[in-house]
């Protein structure tokens, strides 16, 4: 059974070692696939991104331990969702909530017993202590009813999609990948339906403007180093340069926002 | 059978790769974790730190390959340490010593059986040529004492524990996470023996003075973004500040010195 | 079966994480070992000098998967090349030729069997939807023929190779590692054809002249933090210093040239 983990943790200290540990310790036969662990500490909008580029790559019945978690020790409440095809663990925080938005959701659950934690639960590291070994009893095969309680009304991680006004739409940068690709919330789905030729006009900032037209498929395809557009390949609106850190040439960072014009 | 890694080696390179490449080869069934690669550069504190965190998170009968080896090629001697539980390899430079002091020894041996080495052996890579062949041939079913010989008065990293003075503690911090805590060489055992009521005053630097004494359970308690204490996850003290990085706010840095003033 | 990946994607994003759950999706049982995601972005001569020193510590049968690709998306032919031992896959831009230049090569297919790709195939990464679902299905058991036809004239990097001119040889600066060794293009085997007693003399750069001449075996061998000369675990000449970054001491970067003299 396969278990994937996405946290900002990072790699640089032994967090991530600790928690696998604690999964193999548990469940020696599960495999354990990284998607990420260098989120950008407590964006929860960037780990929500990459959620939900990745999850549907997955085997089915795979169970996914989410944890970029700012507010652990306090009230949040751990989190077990389990979906037509996957199971979700992570804290309430909306880490979770782009993914679910496109899932079919069967039951959601409180994880209250203790007996599947990692005793004793320390108060700053859940991800330790209660979010993999839960992860662990579920993929050895307990049951999903004995790991928690029924809860309703998860957190929806606000401002995570775009919206549409009369003239523009507002969409923001969720993350500035490793080549300094600025990646947006806008999907093509949503943008082809507003234009159907895909004539599109990036306006980023307020007083120094950089207004984007150019759309292209792929990166070789650049006759030069200027940035431009493209639809990446999890289908999100990117701003990329050819063999060159986008989000430097432009100064642009996550968090950053962008209207698209609507064609006039 | 499970080995654990933990090493300077980091992951931009291709050595951690060799290394894993040269355990499948001899062990294909041998269950590799990842502890952590990315240790500062030479800083056997930091290593010594971390697994000392870890270890006890690990499957019964796991080996432990640790390598931070500034005198690679030198003198210094490959060692296996079993103890009740598990099985640690790596140079008698201190690096095991934190993790030994808290086990129970059963077996010292230096590994000196060259047939179990990835021949020729390297002068500056035996984490790929000693280390991790012998852990695999280990894992593999090969009797401990086929691999070395009997060895005794490893090194203790000097330095590492506190030292108790007439009116404070001497401490020291020992690395500094990705979120920017400073996790420090005071244990919450010692200092609750002297605290009962955990009072606790921190001074950093000596000119530069930075006295610190509010104690918090977990980083979204605190009210505001100013620099805190707490017990982190694995009972070090550590300085923390909640979403902020408290190590840049207080400009310390891995090594440098801390003081806790008894009570008067 | 083991898959051994090598990219420049980087651990920040989700690209590693959808690979391998394209890979484990397709062969739950494949055994999959990182040899490093951190190629400098888009660095064939690193990925090319990371394969070399790596591919032949792995397990025969292992399948290599090679993805450093600026030109993705554009008209350069995804390959599978057989070896008598090994299988590699990527991108035909020469990130696989120097590892193939030091083997038997069986078969050189052209990737064009559409049916064994993720579907839809995305422009812009062809890690994850040819390279890696064509490498699980090869791991299966499918039959290299059934994945594409026969293909000549796969390209080699130029410029890898030292040359060698009357009184001196030509070589370069491939890598940096995260230690600041500079590893050069220049081998053992080659240079101790020219110099039997290994009296070497580098020279970096041409308006600001750096010479080196000492030679040592181990880093810590070194008396003083000055940088010298070694031939590293992978048998390439590499620039050092004892617990110090001597690219950094230097000022050289990946792509630097530096001159052996020979001897007079």
């Amino acid at each position: 059974m396969t278990i994937a983990l996405l946290t900002d943790f990072g790699l640089k200290d032994a967090y991530v070692g600790m928690m696998k540990a604690v999964l193999y310790s548990i469940h020696p036969e599960a495999a354990v696939i990284d998607i990420t662990h260098e989120v950008t500490p407590f964006s929860r909008g960037e780990a929500g991104l990459f959620l939900f580029q990745a999850y549907w790559y997955f085997p089915q019945g795979t169970i996914f331990v989410v944890v970029v978690d700012p507010g652990v020790g306090s009230e949040r409440t751990p989190l077990l969702v389990r979906t037509e095809k996957y199971d979700f663990i992570g804290p309430d925080n909306g880490v979770l909530s782009l993914a679910l938005s496109a899932e079919k959701i069967h039951q959601v659950l409180r994880l209250n017993r203790q007996e599947f934690f990692q005793q004793p639960v320390s108060a700053t590291f859940h991800g330790r202590d209660i979010f993999c070994p839960v992860a662990a009893h579920l993929s050895k095969g307990v049951a999903a009813e004995d790991l928690g309680e029924a809860f309703s009304g998860y957190f929806r991680l606000p401002d995570f999609f775009p919206a549409t006004q009369k003239n523009y739409i507002a969409g923001k940068i969720l993350s500035i990948d490793r080549f300094g690709n600025a990646i947006t919330n806008l999907q093509a789905a949503l943008l082809k339906r507003y234009f159907p030729d895909l004539k599109i006009k990036v306006i980023l900032g307020t007083t120094r403007k950089v207004t984007l037209q150019r759309l292209l498929t792929y990166y070789a395809e650049a006759p030069d180093d200027k940035p431009f557009l493209l639809f990446n390949s999890s289908g999100f609106l990117e701003i990329a340069a050819r063999e060159a850190n986008a989000a430097k040439l432009l100064k642009v960072k996550s968090g950053d926002k962008i209207k698209i014009l609507l064609k006039m």
